[in-house]
């Protein structure tokens, strides 16, 4: 998430995957919105294999399954958030909020404060 | 930063650079105790050049360069932290420091108690 020149990024980790993190709440939601997996990738501008590895990572890292596919057809076959994925997925979002503070802290004034509106020139570029 | 499961990153944006990350502030840390761009660079396992690259990169985000370099010689010349370098060292740890409280919230505690102490095998790997 952006907060003017601040930018934060939560994850979870489990072993060596992302369990959960900006891009993968941003499909679980548009699941939930679109109410399937290809229909949530094309809203995101994402192929469709690349938004099933995601849910997969997902569903393979939490110990009960945050989204459930319907069987039958293909690609379109429907595709929904259980209600531990709702549950991930609100607290996740509540992890940004409280993370966000920190934008109104003194701290981030006095570093924002401290920027170039732009950098100036790399050398090379001159 | 690390706390558990919890991984978080917070970045200053300036224009299209980074201006300040978890890489440059350690490199900032490692300029204060070795005392320049090189023993930095070798501290942090990192080549000259990029080392180099990150301070650059920071000295023209700031409107104040954070890292001050000796003329004279070559890369072992010497570089120290600015007034502004420090502070702007200082206040980033600060930041890390009250976004790593919410890896005390229960909303964490409960995305923790969700995941798998690793992920099930992906289906290709099985």
């Amino acid at each position: 998430m952006r907060v003017g020149p601040l930018k934060l990024k939560i994850q979870l980790i489990c072993g060596d995957e992302i369990a959960m993190g900006p891009g993968k709440a941003d499909v679980l939601e548009a699941i939930d919105r679109e109410g399937s997996i290809s229909a949530a990738g094309r809203a995101l501008g994402m192929s469709y294999r690349r938004t099933w590895l995601l849910v997969d990572e997902m569903n393979r890292c939490f110990s009960e399954k945050v989204v459930e596919t319907h069987q039958g057809g293909r690609h379109d076959r429907g595709a929904e958030l259980t209600e531990p994925g709702r549950a991930v997925l609100a607290a996740y979002r509540a992890l940004e909020k409280q993370a966000g503070r920190i934008a109104r802290s003194p701290e981030n004034s006095q570093l924002a404060a401290a920027l170039r509106d732009q950098p100036l020139p790399a050398k090379s570029d001159v």
